[in-house]
């Protein structure tokens, strides 16, 4: 039986998790490739960790380079992750004639043309399943399956961590930060979060399924990104009571006349697939004009669904080297710069929670202010009464513009009777 | 520009969607392939209805071979259905030399091995996303995507009659008869409805997906097939009390000891995913070692979604053809033949609701029959008294062997209480 060589860089938990596949299922997936995956050598500063598998220790280094030049490795399997050393390591390794997978979002969000344009003047497949939704199959669906459609939009949750920390204070009524501090003690969020509350991995991974649905580069700065730090329990409950879950969304839509892209809480029917998504769990919702509305739901990180993809891509590019490495390789290279709308062009419909002191003509002063910029109220609660005392209330708009939202509320903030600045969500009612 | 020459037999529903999607998508997806796909020949028996597209007409023929025979065609696509003549077309295609995608499940149900044999021996690729699912990649996913994990279960909604009229039937609690006929006047369900109905397409389609998840062929008679016929608005409502949906599930699994392969009206947690699968939709939960559970969601059938999946799959092959054709292929021969467990060794809860005399100690008559034959309970209703009159109990079971609820409903059906057949539905609670 024919044998592919893979060499691994950065033997971290998503390496761990690959070695355990092919060890675990080697019989199985020689018997679905007709050739088998042996790992020759694995690259990684640190050696010493135990990481609860055995391997060969001859195989072992410290140094990426006896990987990316060894002659008789097939696949370079990058699992550094970050911008550097991975993308030299990426670079030289497509020069040195090897296939590439890797599941570094942040490098291919940020520099995917330089990456993309190395593997095709290479004529050599990069595969990046994991990149995006750990085991979910998207970029492979995007690349392949959907080829045929022209894509409209993508809704994601592709976060687990903010999933998780959401569905946790939804669920249990806590703050943001008690829920972040219990989720640190399990080991379910890292010690500097920021990345993934802050909304900016699922940016990254945003850019990355945009270059893929609509053939457009963008700059990772044109994305509008908010994370969930601003949401309180009080919004999840109003939320809920409105019939909506609040989940950090990741949106694309494409029209005429250009593209939005943005990153931020939304509250979604509570009815609706996506809304259903908890904790840990990701999802993506795909429209395309011919097939309508699809969804790709799965575990988006965590060691073996993250090696899954990986092992997919690996499997893959090994079919495409069995023949010879001939087939024309889907391309990954941007054609188009898409123009990107600002979000002061954005029409949608809003909650607005005030921090107002429970007084008569309160209401009054807000409505007017949002009459004055076009915004319609299609909804308002106040709950209990604290005569004289701050008390939230929650208005939910029809369809209105960001940029009029904004001023609005810039204007409303100012009030005396205003105690605290407004929070105001986005709101995703039409899923297709 | 390369060009990928297409025939296309049969020239139905989804067969003018393909056309569609190739004509109104051109640039989109010869931007994407790096060639241009063209249809070069379409024969149908019936040329003259109007589907509502334009076409050249010399490109039209009513004999197959015209097609299969015409050297300049690189790819045969198959949209007749059932067995014959589509069975001795993709044969006669593949000895051609023609790269062949077929949506027929069918005829890959029941012929995967000789079709599967024919495309290997010929060394030509042959796709069938369309087969399962319509636009969902659930075929490329179980290949490519998940080709590293040990595939423990399968739970599918793949027949959108089927959930149309479940769904219908919950949501208006209206017979079964009744929504039917309503969906057959509004052209959502065929005139025989047999094949969607009693879960036969869903058997056609599990049998499909055994193969690409276990690697082993399986008779479509081995394929345990109830319908939803038998399924009442009574039932749906005691459902919805406990907490469940009923959809028509495929359900395979599978263990040291073999798999299971059912297709049964199964009762899901109302809270899970699955459950909220609605109407026409399809949605395919798969387990894995690796990844975990994943879920595939979208329209499973319809023109436009079952065209996607097809172009997806030309545009596929014509990748590999631009590459010299060399690529190695997954395989989808089985090679295995694994066991394939009894329904009476099935460990499971199950709904039971009676039709008896409203009379004190038929419950206690009941009960005594199931205990006997090891099985508890673990909740019962009756909703209203109607002295000396047939009411409805329902008795939700724990952990009970098919084989004992079978026996023991036949001696309680037997008792001069009982006023109809016990109607009984198997309740899956764990979704992993």
């Amino acid at each position: 039986m024919k044998k592919i060589n893979i060499g691994l860089l950065g033997w971290g938990t998503v390496g761990t998790g690959v070695v355990k596949i092919l060890q675990s299922n080697s019989a199985l997936i020689a018997r679905r490739l007709g050739a088998s995956l042996f790992i020759k050598r694995i690259a990684d500063l640190d050696l010493e960790r135990d990481r609860g598998i055995k391997v060969d220790r001859k195989i072992l280094t410290r140094d990426a380079r006896d990987v990316i030049n060894d002659p008789g490795i097939d696949i370079v399997v990058e699992l550094i992750g970050g911008y550097e050393p991975a993308k030299t390591y990426v670079l030289e390794s497509l020069e040195a004639g090897k296939r590439v997978v890797t599941a570094n979002k942040a490098l291919l969000a940020r520099d995917g043309d330089t990456i993309f344009e190395a593997a095709q003047r290479a004529g050599l497949e990069i595969g990046f399943e994991a990149s995006v939704g750990g085991g979910i199959p998207i970029i492979r669906s995007l690349s392949e399956g959907f080829v045929g459609n022209r894509i409209q939009s993508i809704l994601g949750i592709i976060n687990g961590t903010a999933n998780y920390i959401l569905s946790r204070m939804s669920e249990e009524g806590e703050e943001f930060v008690t829920i972040l501090k219990g989720a640190q003690k399990k080991g379910y969020v890292e010690a500097d979060p920021t990345i993934d509350v802050e909304g900016i991995d699922t940016a990254h991974k945003l850019a990355i399924l945009i270059r893929l649905a609509f053939g457009t580069k963008i700059k990772l700065k044109a994305i509008y990104t908010e994370g969930i730090t601003r949401i309180t329990p009080l919004d999840l409950a109003f939320a809920n009571e409105f019939g909506y879950r609040v989940k950090l969304l990741a949106i694309a839509k494409r029209d005429k006349a250009g593209i939005e892209a943005r990153v931020h809480p939304t509250m979604l029917p509570q009815n609706s697939l996506l809304a259903g998504v908890r904790d840990v769990f990701n999802a993506i919702y795909v429209t395309g004009d011919a097939m309508g509305p699809m969804m790709l739901y799965g575990q988006g990180a965590g060691m073996m669904p993250t090696a899954s993809a990986v092992v997919g891509d690996v499997v893959e590019i090994a079919r495409s080297l069995l023949g010879g490495g001939a087939g024309s390789k889907p391309t990954y290279l941007a054609s188009k710069g898409l123009k990107v709308k600002d979000m002061e062009e954005l029409v949608g419909q809003y909650y607005l929670r005030f921090w107002v002191v429970d007084r008569p003509g309160v209401l009054a002063q807000i409505s007017a202010i949002l009459g004055k910029h076009q915004i319609s109220i299609a909804s308002v609660i106040q709950k209990g009464r604290r005569v004289g005392k701050a008390v939230p209330i929650v208005i939910m708009t029809h369809e209105a513009r960001e940029g009029e939202i904004r001023r609005a509320l810039e204007k409303i903030d100012r009030l005396q009777v205003v105690r605290d600045k407004t929070v105001f969500v986005r709101i995703e009612n039409r899923l297709n």
